[in-house]
């Protein structure tokens, strides 16, 4: 990856009925840090057949740096749910962590989400308008205060009633003092699946991850995707399924399969891992060169650059190592040292490289900066030929669907055409996979993606949101 | 890596004649952390031209948590040693972090040491006996209060005479308030590399390390190694270079090729990287096998791996992934999860490997378990044969140079035999590189190397070490 | 003090127009941090005269932990509350910390409160079930939840409205975007007093806090008390006052001058120090006794003390040495020690008390088994007789009006006659105050004052809360 | 105290045979906390009847902040010696902690001091010549040193050996694997105290502390001190005690009776208090005045106070209160408040003030800059005469026997006369205890005592430290 802006957004994960639900709940956002570093939380019930009681923990920070065994233990109860976050709207404050969590009138409530809410503000300024005090300043809250302020009705209507007023991305989990619940919006911007898991002593829990991931680790099957619109929950009475009243466009986020979530998931049906492969093989097919050796930028690379050997036959090296010490700060020297933020990460090998013409193969490429920075070192190790080869189309425009990343104007294809942003970044040649190219590598079609990202065919109103 | 007993050592760092001393210092024990992360030290010398006076600072953890801005800045001077340890003799306390530093009679002396002194319990005894007092239980004390005794002498003569008695392994930097030190032991056991930098303002620095990979960052030029029984310094005379009057077989250690060093150093004059590939070639000749795709245990089989899948014309992809994101420690459920401790860093993909015949290729082999789990893993994805296939030979007797090794009964090559390790791990076929292979793919011989780990050829006395 | 339970309340502070509001806020709090050690906490106001903003820091500890320079200096604004605290109702939880903010439809608002509304259970019940979500357990909150849903009014009506819905003890300063607010409850439980500071520069500003010895320490001239029932303000068109329109029974807590307040502090118009001394001079005349030295146990009871010598013409001296390097907590022997607990603190002396017969008097007498260890102290030291007096009468009942009490049946004079209590801590002989006495030494009436602790006449409806 | 700078020195502890003896060393530390807050640590020897072994822990801060309940778990054995250090010599690092530990030839040992050893420096200066490696920057490491240079001899002899080549200060508490060791240097100027113990069991262990408090908080038995010159130790052959073979001036610091030991200890087989109060008494006796209140500068001067008071027959009050919640820092506003530092700590009262005639007791005058702010205080709350009594005579002269104080030039009655100092302080008269006076109070004489700092006679060679 070879940018630091086109940010992971949150992971969520929820079990019902083992005993060790808050340990298996850590191991579930363990699998899913990729999706949120910020910080991490785990709601607990205990004592769902009678009145159950909530207890929480949240914390900034690695999910293995937020938790001890200490905490763990006093996280009781067979059900659970769990978050990962990077900050989308809301600035990283504790208070903005998620699961949130509180007391409506017939029942406690905890959610974690995965998205965002495009009409947030506009319900949340209406929600103030009518009383309401917000803690923090995430989107998430002002469903909190659409379910409050149903509070005489039965949840699972008042929930009902709350997600069909929300537009944009959510894929939620919620914890009550009885249920444990699965929402995904009707466009299904956000994955989020269905597992069952066998514990040791034989007992069967029902599972929900954000990535198949999560599941490996636990050891629990993939059952299914949860539906786009699909209300899913599991109490004491077994497992239930109903669907929103809201009929809207699919639009399942491409940029999951471009970076977001980790190789060995299977994300919309898809192994994410062969759909990066299928990148390289088509890009490799879309634009051909003549060339030595092909290397991918470490690690999110390494799939669509070993698609692009197996296509062109060009043998596939390791030509730039990565350094796996790197924290999230360092501290850098006083006088310039050239290229140095990229080198601390990544260091190109002379040994593979020199003489060489070579085929750098990124997942995105978003600012150009980086870019510029490893084409620059690539030389240095002594390449002849440095060509550009980049497994998605041209990123063009904004996310507003739960993602993170640079306003229009800081994206480098919004403002150069390809032959300046190749003269930009010091290569010999630049090509991005066509949008064709994109749809035919995730077997899918633009009917069911949003790739809004790459062109800026945004399947929601956006509320005012894309200002800039 | 399947393993989690061959562990690194310690990695050494000095700089003469930067302002921005200890701020290259840091950087260049960033590069270095793979060779140690319990502690991490720096000193610096500040007005080296009057009476110098040293400054350190030290702490427990990597690098990036050990130092700060605020640190860096109140650690002054133009020159500057570090250090990187990994505990091999004395525990992990604080007293233990390197650099040692102390007061002798004409100088301070500070002194930053990878290796391990074989006869250091032996001159520490002695030295007791004689009234003098250690703070620690690390092997390089013993020679700060050698060079203690020696305080009526010139630092140079002392220190000669001092490293002369020393048997072992010792890469050693030392900073005194006048002098930036480096010393071999004549055997070569570990390397320690000569640089150059030139810096923005055109002022040239000498930079000494472990590998060339911290040269890389840092923008240093390779000049050359220090040599077996070298002793050289630089003080603002220049530069000064004399030998040990100690004859000793030449024994740089092949473990350092096969797994200590980073893939982007060169090490004994050879790129890791090429070295590695070599084994992987070298293996395909030796051990032929019909299978269907070659994946590496990541990162560190990923080399040999692409060697051995270019020899073989076995395809290479990448059949395990590794989370990134794993911390030091994490909680297990208490329920046993099948193979869980390798699965929260390694996930085999089912997409890559079911219905293959694999061959899988590891760096190393040293207890068996973690091998065993992996191939269950892969096996469990639906692997339909597995040929494991290691880059070096059994490792079947301890280190005592510096390396933090299992004691001889637990290294499953010294127990069993390969077929019954074969059996034991659940292999199809397991196949290691030769001695000859090993010695041809570092394109060197017996009479260079020390591969004792592999053939219990010590070329040094033991003094009672090897016990067990 | 001999009790480890009728524990201090909370402090408030504000401060109007001056550029270090934040640092005066920080001293203020400095000066009242006996009356709360849990947790402090500041709000800051910039920008008054266009959109205000607010800035605000909440830390559990004391003052000079939770506050360092850096967190002042984040504290932008020339107007400021602060608030320390202890729990009264809600557990000891940052969320509960106060000044709590607040985000309403036409103004922000930060509360800081000293008292306890003893309807707020009721009012609270009733907003959630209008679906008002609460984020801690404290009183408090229900008032900002009450200006939210007054939100489309303007602020001072909605306050107005709001508070006079109220029952119990309030003594509150508010900060909205544009005013530094102080409210007093009708009946005057809590102190709250109003000042005037003119900074090095010749600015003036407006200070509120709840005690005097605030003002003493940032050099400010005390004006005048906040009236009961009144609502005060500062704004930049000057100051205001209005009364609610409620009428009910003055209750000043007696409580003040008998242990809450500081002995320099000047409470509801008169010095605690004096009213102190009087509680001696009038116990001395009410319970003449033949001694030859009167001992305080330090340093609560010290002038008490002096006023009994005074008046019973008994030399004074320091029998007993209270050690002010005790923390929060001590870790006590496993094997017990007679007294310990006591002990840690109080250290009677022979050298004053062997072969004397001893007045001891102390501000009051809780449980009455911390005063058993005292006297037994002193026996042990020497003492051939012990008379205890007590500087209140029996306390008989708990507090509801801010102050954390033990439970009645917990209350020895409840439980037990006089001649038990004197027997069960073996004292000669056992005197508390008369209520007449304490209306004497404090220089007012049962109709100005509450002392339900004491007579059991609570002056306001209870809500249910009295069900022990 | 009316002074920042005549700084508390360090106090020592130790136990031999109870099972707790960790947890009481922790307590008895806990009550000399007065005597050192810079460090504390503990050394305990368990298993002394075979090959015994320490177990230590040190701390920066105070003991209640270095100890915790699962660190005192860790300090198994029935011996232990503990310290409090306030830095003397060598700055406030952790090295210079104690106890100080070693590995001799023969022994282990472990050493606890409070002093000041004035031949240190040459001491430690032979040592580095001879090869010595030097840790801190203490002197008490240079005993270790000299202990390890006599490994060859017994350890009795080699520790009699060493002690008798020390001059200064030296109360010493060691532990060996075997023995639990006491030595008070010839001179006796820091006391040192023996006590006996029952535990609830009935098993009586032997106590050594630097003050007697330490023994009445544990329940100990004050037995006798250790005498000038004096080796005493226990081991399982029960008590021994041996005299050095030196011989030279009783020199007991009589500042400790004026400031540094705790009221409630008796030191030099005096009640401390007792003689605070004859220094007040003879103060009266030497200077009336015609006044109507007496008022202490808390805490220090109470006693002196009271005696003033009594002899006079001028009222006692106390017209300053002491807020005992400052930490040990505190932010000051930017804009000056007038006599800020002091006011945090000591607001005085207008009610015990105004227009009275007022003498003021403290224990001292050092640099005056405190005195002349209380004074300031007590005219603003409307005393209309402030007469200073001190205590004590003129500090003249720096103390180098274990006490951190100013410089010479730094001591106002160094630089001024007695007038020109009550002109500089803003009293209407100024009046120090005559040295005559002195030891009249403390009954004793200028043979037994030393008060160099008062007298200028030093009572031994200050081997250049008093340059100033």
């Amino acid at each position: 990856m070879s940018k630091s802006s086109w940010k992971d957004e949150c992971g969520v994960f929820g079990i019902w009925n083992d005993p060790e639900a808050s340990r298996l709940t850590y191991l579930g956002l363990y699998a899913l840090q990729h999706r949120g570093q910020e910080s991490a939380g785990i709601v607990t019930l205990e004592g769902r057949r009678e009145t159950g009681s909530h207890t929480h923990y949240k914390g900034l920070g690695l999910v293995h740096d937020v938790f001890s065994e200490e905490v763990l233990d006093t996280l009781k109860g067979d059900v659970a749910i769990g978050h990962v976050r990077y900050s989308t709207t809301g600035s990283n404050l504790l208070t903005n962590a998620q699961p949130l969590t509180a007391r409506l009138r017939r029942s406690q409530v905890a959610i974690a989400h995965n998205g965002n809410i495009v009409n947030a503000h506009v319900l949340r300024e209406k929600l103030i308008q009518e009383g309401a005090i917000f803690q923090g300043t995430n989107d998430t809250e002002v469903l909190l205060h659409m379910l409050a302020r149903r509070g005489h009705k039965k949840f699972m209507e008042a929930l009902q009633e709350s997600v069909e007023l929300l537009e944009g991305a959510f894929s939620l989990v919620f914890l009550t003092h009885k249920k444990l619940i699965a929402v995904r919006d009707p466009q299904g911007f956000r994955p989020l699946v269905l597992g069952k898991r066998k514990s040791e002593s034989g007992q069967w829990s029902t599972v929900l991850a954000s990535e198949t991931c999560a599941f490996d680790l636990i050891g629990a099957k993939f059952i299914r995707e949860i539906e786009p619109g699909e209300i899913f929950w599991v109490d004491d009475e077994g497992e239930h399924s109903i669907r929103m009243n809201v009929s809207k466009k699919s639009a399942k986020c491409v940029f999951e399969h471009v970076y977001f979530s980790r190789p060995d998931s299977v994300v919309f049906g898809r192994s994410v891992y062969n759909v990066r492969k299928n990148f390289g093989r088509v890009l490799a097919r879309e634009s051909q060169v003549d060339a030595d050796v092909v290397i991918p930028v470490p690690d999110s690379g390494v799939p669509a650059a070993l698609g692009f050997s197996e296509e062109s036959k060009i043998p596939f090296d390791m030509g730039i190592i990565r350094n796996h010490y790197v924290g999230r700060t360092f501290i850098e020297p006083k006088q310039s040292i050239r290229s140095f933020g990229v080198k601390i990460k990544l260091n190109p090998q002379s040994e593979v490289l020199r003489g060489k013409r070579v085929v750098v193969v990124d997942d995105s490429l978003v600012r150009g900066t980086t870019s510029k920075k490893i084409i620059q070192l690539i030389r240095q190790a002594g390449a002849t030929e440095v060509h550009m080869k980049i497994a998605a189309p041209p990123t063009v425009s904004p996310c507003f669907y739960g993602v993170d990343t640079p306003k229009k104007s800081e994206l480098i294809a919004n403002a150069m055409t390809k032959a300046d942003i190749c003269e930009f970044i010091g290569a010999n040649s630049l090509e991005y996979l066509s949008e064709k190219g994109l749809y035919e590598s995730v077997q899918g079609s633009e009917d069911e993606f949003c790739a809004a990202c790459f062109n800026k065919n945004y399947p929601t109103e956006l509320y005012g949101l894309a200002k800039d």
